[in-house]
């Protein structure tokens, strides 16, 4: 039996399934203080008997063993999260290997794995929701470098076309990525859930200009073979012929790329992109993977 | 013995060395076209027995063996070089194994090895000169993912303080990143030379916005450990503690860094980066390094 939690910010899920990845039961835990959400999660996996846990954290989060900040939560509005020792108050109680990521990253992994990536190597993963977060696979593998990338809070140039004024809502930056195209920053513009709005507003024009700008960026600094975008305001469909306009009038030719629908896609697995990805990781590390283990992983 | 070839866009670099690195003789070969340069080239390797040659030429070229474009320049301004067979040209003489990538990744080589980034295993290179353009050092190895980063091109947010509307000068993007902070783009904006201007000129607060910016993406995207600035416009001394005050004033503590005056550096190895990396790389070769052979090069 494997265990995944993905841990997001207005809720946790919890599953656990067999090696094949048949999930046996499954749970939604909203996500509280630590002490409100903490036990929940133990108690549920306590009737289980786990061989591997995979676990996607909303960042920022430690994910590198060596360093002192190793699963422990960094700064974030959450109440009660901030500096909370996540892995460590887990592995009290859950006695197995536990693979450590975000939930960016799970979600990658998923998506490479049974979702929109397979058979590549090299992804960009971004969710467009309440936040924007990204997580890249380079070789097969999840990458991280110093720490792991923020994709969500590079910054934007704002569009000419509409001259757009906008001063965003990230709190940290005001008008980084996701200060100028999560759904908050739709909604803030319109006054109204981005949900609401009618397939041929103008703000998909200009939403997909953002996203095609961070394409570009991310295309040339990364160089994957497909960015993949998951989350809320990805299920506008309407949303992906614009981006990959925008994209190529962005681009301009300069680097070489595969065919635009091919490299700029909607997530396959949805929703599930996460737990299946935290599902897999399990796995790796309950077979004692140790490519894997290299980075995220903790043994009792 | 082992050679190096350093192909810049004004001048061609070739030096030879003995596995210490001594160099034995060096030349340098004014960029032609391939007609002009190649059989100069040729010539000066023909008079050595060499074991293994680094090579590092100007992007866009395909770096990757499994690709058709493999050894290829792809389109430059440069008369002649467009789609020219650089790689299979030079081994059509020069029978040893070749380490074939771009001069900034020989660069960045250099600069881990045995310049600023010297026992780190993620950093980024970029050169400011003529043009911008950037190298990814990921696990102690070259990053390369569907192709080479070209990190210079990157769109950026026009300085709010300056209230900046020069309209830059990159050809493909008129306002990316090298359009408006390489050299050319410092003198078409003062109309001298930017090696001419004062140190307290506010160009250089400008410049250092726009580069402190570029600091910021590659931080959340790449997460390295080192940024480190090479090129003609990084030899003003003066920009460093302004990059690294933007660079804190941008990202505004998103994410961890090492301390800002060990992250944002000078290269150490100046004008020899390139060449230092390139003969590093022959050895690999000329060792028959799997690990190093694995992508980027040719076996005769
Ligand atoms: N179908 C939709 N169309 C447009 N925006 C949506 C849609 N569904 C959710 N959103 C927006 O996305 C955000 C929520 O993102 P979501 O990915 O669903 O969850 P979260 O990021 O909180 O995990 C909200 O701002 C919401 O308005
Ligand atoms: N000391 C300097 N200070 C400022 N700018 C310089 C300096 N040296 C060169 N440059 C500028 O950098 C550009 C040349 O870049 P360089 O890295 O020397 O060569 P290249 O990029 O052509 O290989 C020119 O635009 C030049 O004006
Ligand atoms: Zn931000
Ligand atoms: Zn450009």
């Amino acid at each position: 039996m494997i265990g995944a939690i993905e841990a997001g910010g207005t809720k946790f899920v919890c599953a656990v399934s067999d090696d094949n990845l048949n999930i046996k039961e499954r749970v939604r835990i909203e996500t509280g203080t630590p002490e409100e959400s903490i036990p929940k999660i133990i108690l549920f996996f306590s009737k289980f008997d786990l061989e591997g846990l995979g676990v996607g954290a909303f960042g920022p989060t430690g994910i590198n063993k060596n360093k002192p900040d190793y699963g422990f939560v960094r700064k974030t509005p959450k109440p009660g999260w901030s500096d909370f020792d996540f892995l460590g108050t887990l592995r009290g109680s859950i006695k197995c290997p536990i693979y450590w990521t975000t939930d960016v990253n799970v979600a990658a992994y998923g998506e490479l794995q049974k979702g929109a990536a397979q058979g590549m190597k090299e992804a960009v993963y971004l969710t467009v929701g309440t936040g924007i977060g990204g997580g890249i696979i380079h070789e097969g593998k999840l990458y991280s470098g110093y720490s792991h990338p923020e994709l969500g809070h590079i910054a934007v140039r704002p569009s000419p076309v509409e001259n757009d004024s906008f001063s965003g809502v990230c709190p940290y930056h005001n008008f980084c990525l996701e200060g100028m195209a999560s759904g908050p920053s739709i909604e803030k513009r319109k006054g109204v859930k981005a949900a609401s709005l009618n397939d041929d507003d103008p703000a998909w024009k200009l939403e997909a200009y953002y996203l095609a700008q961070a394409a570009v960026d991310y295309t040339l600094s990364i160089s994957p073979e497909i960015i993949i975008f998951g989350g809320g305001v990805s299920n506008q469909k309407q949303l992906f012929p614009l981006i990959r306009e925008s994209f190529k009038e962005q681009l301009n030719g300069y680097v070489q790329i595969p065919p635009e629908d091919k490299y700029i896609v909607h997530a396959e697995l949805g929703d599930d992109a996460g737990i299946t990805g935290a599902l897999l990781l399990a796995k790796q590390v309950a077979n004692g993977d140790e490519k894997a283990a290299a980075y995220h992983v903790y043994k009792p």
